[in-house]
Parts: structure tokens; sequence; C-alpha cells
């Protein structure tokens, strides 16, 4: 028997499980109030009384989807195992709709201000967040080099992201060593 | 005066610009037939002697920016100074429209196995062009090594691409410093 959501938290996030469905399915711009409704199983009238717009969807899409990457990035930092949690045939799927979504986003981010704000603020809070953590965690002091390379790790990170799908299978001992290698130049430990 | 093209490659070519303006400016989906023939200068009908599909013209630029990529792969892997360019305040505009180019066929690729093909046909080559240089160029021989560090540098150069937004203005001395840094370690000289 299907549950029935009870509170404005769990309504919220089933308009925006539905929106990201159809987002992945069709593109952001195919993907219509009146399909998000109908996989969320509302009416298009109780999906405006939660989100006003769209945009507001993919807002707290966005900011939910930044909260997970910040907890990864707290694990990566930690242990510096987290590029290789992207290769795990068990995390295919989770990471090709991930994948989807945020190329989606960042599309339409380069035509709408509203989201290309949204797009930044999650960066930033991304962002800001390494710089700290790598602050507190490495022997690291100087500012302006801590901040080019929690650049050059965020970058890394974005086009392996992209790229996963060009990755044949899971990967081999020799890409193991390299990156660990480069990740330890990159944050050396004490 | 205007030049009227005479030949079949500056035909194509017109076409290919045309579609390249309307897929930034409005979106791979929304960039008709129609408007693409408007921006060309040419009648629909003109437009299918040389271009069957949209597909078509895509391949075609896929085809032609990878022959420029591999040019700068080449720049790069001699001198190892080509991510900086991308930070040279002169060819912002220039990588801006590259990168929205590049967002949009990729994230259609994600519903479209023939341009899926045509982006891996396209990756492909070019990871095999570097393979190739730096087995040429540097202190490598392991094979499935030299795949690895390639596999890193193509990662890194598409997620500084896809990032460049957001970064404000040049690269500092800190970057430099640190990107150098890297670069030399993933492709050690002799």
């Amino acid at each position: 028997m299907k549950k029935t959501p009870v509170n404005e938290q769990e309504r919220r996030q089933q308009i925006m499980n539905a929106f990201i469905v159809h987002v992945v399915e069709k593109g952001f711009h195919k993907a219509s109030m009146a399909d998000i409704a109908k996989t969320a199983e509302l009416s298009v009238g109780q999906i405006y009384r939660y989100f006003a717009h769209k945009e507001d969807i993919i807002r707290a899409v966005v900011e939910q989807k930044t909260e997970e990457y910040l907890l990864m990035m707290e694990e990566f930092l930690e242990k510096k195992g987290w590029l290789a949690r992207m290769f795990e045939p068990e995390h295919e799927q989770e990471f090709h709709t991930e994948r989807i979504l945020n190329m989606e986003i960042k599309a339409e981010a380069n035509r709408s201000a509203a989201l290309a704000k949204i797009q930044y603020d999650a960066d930033h809070r991304l962002t800001e967040h390494a710089v700290k953590l790598v602050r507190q965690r490495y022997a690291l002091d100087d500012e302006t080099d801590i901040r080019a390379r929690v650049q050059f790790l965020v970058a890394l990170t974005d086009g392996l992201f992209h790229r996963r799908g060009f990755f044949a299978g899971p990967f081999d001992a020799a890409s193991h060593q390299l990156f660990q290698h480069m990740l330890n130049q990159l944050f050396p430990d004490n």
C-alpha cells in the first residue's frame, strides 16, 4: 500500500522527485508542470501551493544536491576516496541521473540569470566549505594557494563526473595509483 | 559588400555558423531549421541540400571542433601552456560560446543515441591522439599508465572549461604555480 505523504516537506520532496524524473527523461524545457503534477500524483494547483515557478523547484533541488555534495566533499577530504566511488558499478545509475540533471541545469543557466545565480550560490557554498575543510585538515596555510587547490579539485571532479560515461567500467589499477598520487600532491598530509 | 559564398564548403560553413548562433542563444530544441536558414540567408530547401537533419549539422560541427581541440591538445602537450589560455580575457567570449554549445550537445546526447555516438567518436579520436602524443613526448612507457594520465588531463580540462564562468578574471599567480606543478607531475619531462 502506497504511503500517503502527510507533511509539507514530504509533498515538496514528491514534487522535486517528479521534476527530476521529467528533466532527466525529456530535458528542462519539455518538463511541464502538468507532467510533474501527474507523476507526483497531485493537481497542478496543489503544486503551485508549494512552488510558484519551475525555477523554485530547481532552486530546492539544487540546494538539496548541494547538501549532498557537501557531505561527499567532507568524506573525500578526510579519506581522498571520493573520486573512486564515482566509478563503482553500484553507483552507476545514480550518477547517470545526477549527471543529466546537472547538465540540464547548467545548460539552462547559460540563458537564465536567475538560474545562473542559483548555480553560482550553490557553487560558492561548496567551494567555501571545501576551503574551510582544507585549511583545518592539511598542512597548507597560504589562502590563495588553498583556493587554487580547491578550484583544481572541483574542476577535476566536475570533469570526471561529466565524463563518467566515457570510461569503460571501473577504474583500473593504473588509474587508482595515478589519481592517488595526484591527490596526495594536491593535498599533502602532515 | 557581402561576399557571396561560391562553393559547397563555404555554404556548409555558413549553415554550421548559423546553427551555432541559434543553439547558443535558444538551446538545441528551439533552434529550428527555419531560424538557421534565415540567419544563413538561405532557404530551408537549400539547407536540406547540404544537411538532411539537424543531427547532420551537429555531426559536422562536432567534427570541426574536434579538429580544433586536437590542435590545442598538441600545443598543450608541447608547452603545457594550454590551460592558462582558457583564462586569458581575450578568449573569454570565444570560450563562452564554445561552453554553451558543448553543454547543449552533451545534454542532448543523453537522450539521443545518434548524438551520443557522434560525441563518443569525437572523444575517442581526441584521447587516442593524446595517448599517441604523450607516448612520443614524455618519459612514460606503460600503456595503461599513459591512458590514465590522459584521462586525468581530459577530465581536468573538461571541468575547467565548464567552470570557466565561476572564476573571477584571469588565473592568479598561486593558481598558475599550482597547475604547473600538477601538470609536471602528470607529464614528467625527461
